[in-house]
């Protein structure tokens, strides 16, 4: 597969993401409720957590039918936490992804219950699966991961530590569970949902998982490169505002060098753990290799 | 019963459900972010809406060891969407039941994040009660359920519509849809999920949610009233704050009078919803009577 073919793919799904997700995202009454969720959701992003579902589950012989209940629930979660990061009483940006944040648009008091009406939704999408035939325990195990996944424990907790660091100096195991937390979680359980959907063997979830966690930790590290060497036009965002939030990075802690050398490393740690499926996993590979040279 | 013995019996399961709470709390680090979301479920409140779910299983024969993480979920979905309304950026109050309010005590950023949280919690708690042996299709109804009740069509939109509303001169309909929609679908969903855990038939469940949707009328225009004539000691927070935040109340559209006997008629209807289990719903025309005479 080559390179163009790949990103071919990639948005292939992705279209098929954005069309389900608009099934799943209410309307009517309270119309500019509704408004602003479908703004921040259609406001650019590459799906990936979805696309990671669709293709874990395809990887493993899934029905993708019912798993993209799951891959845009998924999406609902990552827009609903962009939307409250980007809050005044929080990372305060007014850009994301080169268009103006929901707050900006639609006052903080509509952003914020956006996100909390995107998040609840996520989990009404999850649970009413299994009106179209999902099967009742795996659906119920993929709640209860995701619940963990996007909580106190996972990407919150990042979050909060995250909030908790700025301006402060902090150590590479900070820094470190900052990223596992606050995307690393939720990379994972995207993983993981497409496997446990499709009813994978303990013993796929296991190279599943790992190949998730060098994934997250390979796309945190690019993430934090890009914000030092980026190109504002690409990134839709000021370079440097990690920065000037006074936030630790890669690049800061370890150099630039270092960094890329890092980012390479668990792109090929993540490729071994997808060995096994051998040609079956070339568009993860393609993925990972996406992830290490994306421009934005 | 006496009203004495009544009082005993909301008290016991009130004190039943504080002690299933802890256990859904999480701990550990981050260690602000746990103490934040326990500092508001613990911060008084009647448990009403657990109460409810409890007390309706009770009434069909339903398993407790299953209901009571339900229960435990929408008490940290009410304790989660409290934090948020209490936000700057929404109402803006410092006090709630004679305390200051989460972002207050933990700052803005922290308080969103504990609201998030309590949120995501409270689908984990519901979703992992199958571990325990809870019926799977029943669980996945009830989340949904839930879900709906607590997203932009339910307590979220009604949130919206009330926010909207503010300083503006709103209808009777208006009242009622944000009344029915920012505390009626959470009550509603109580007592429903109650029903549909204990496997109820489709006849108790019509009867119980007509039970539920005149018990969150009478339980909103109380709460209208009582912001006019409360006592400030008693109630934890300034009377008149709803006119200071130029809200519309069922006093100021119908009357103090006539909101009175609204309220009874409420709880009159509620009573007789219940009618067919005679001595059964004994506890709950008590509840309904402690709702309208309640003076905080």
């Amino acid at each position: 597969m080559s390179f163009t073919d790949f990103k071919a793919a990639l948005k292939a799904t992705a279209d098929e993401v954005n069309q389900a997700l608009k099934e799943y995202l209410p309307q009517g009454k309270p119309e500019i409720l509704h408004e602003s969720m479908a703004y921040s959701v259609y406001a650019g992003g590459k799906r990936l957590r979805p696309v990671l579902t669709l293709w874990t589950a395809e990887l493993l012989g899934g029905d993708k039918k019912h798993v993209m209940p799951i891959a845009c629930a998924l999406e609902l979660i990552h827009t609903y936490s962009l939307i409250h990061d980007d809050l005044p009483c929080m990372d305060d940006d007014d850009l994301r992804r080169g268009k103006p944040t929901n707050h900006v648009v639609y006052g903080e008091a509509i952003a914020l219950l956006a996100g909390d009406a995107l998040l609840t939704r996520a989990f009404e999408v999850m649970a009413k699966a299994v009106e179209n035939g999902a099967d009742s325990h795996r659906l119920l195990k993929v709640i209860g991961e995701i619940g963990e996944a996007a909580g106190s424990k996972g990407m919150v907790g990042g979050q909060v530590v995250d909030i908790l660091s700025e301006g402060k100096k902090i150590d590479l195991e900070t820094l470190k569970y900052i990223h596992a937390h606050k995307t690393g979680a939720l990379f994972r359980a995207s993983i993981r949902s497409g496997a446990i959907m499709s009813g994978a063997s303990s013993e796929d979830l296991a190279r599943l998982t790992e190949f998730a966690e060098y994934l997250g930790l390979a796309f945190q590290i690019t993430d934090d490169i890009l914000d030092v060497v980026g190109d504002e036009t690409k990134l839709g965002k000021p370079v440097g505002s990690d920065e000037s939030h006074a936030k630790a990075t890669y690049p800061a802690l370890v150099g630039l060098e270092e960094a890329r050398r890092l980012a390479q490393e668990s792109v090929n740690r993540a490729k071994e753990a997808l060995a096994p499926y051998k040609e079956k996993a070339e568009r993860f590979n393609q993925l990972l290799d996406f992830i290490l040279t994306r421009e934005s």
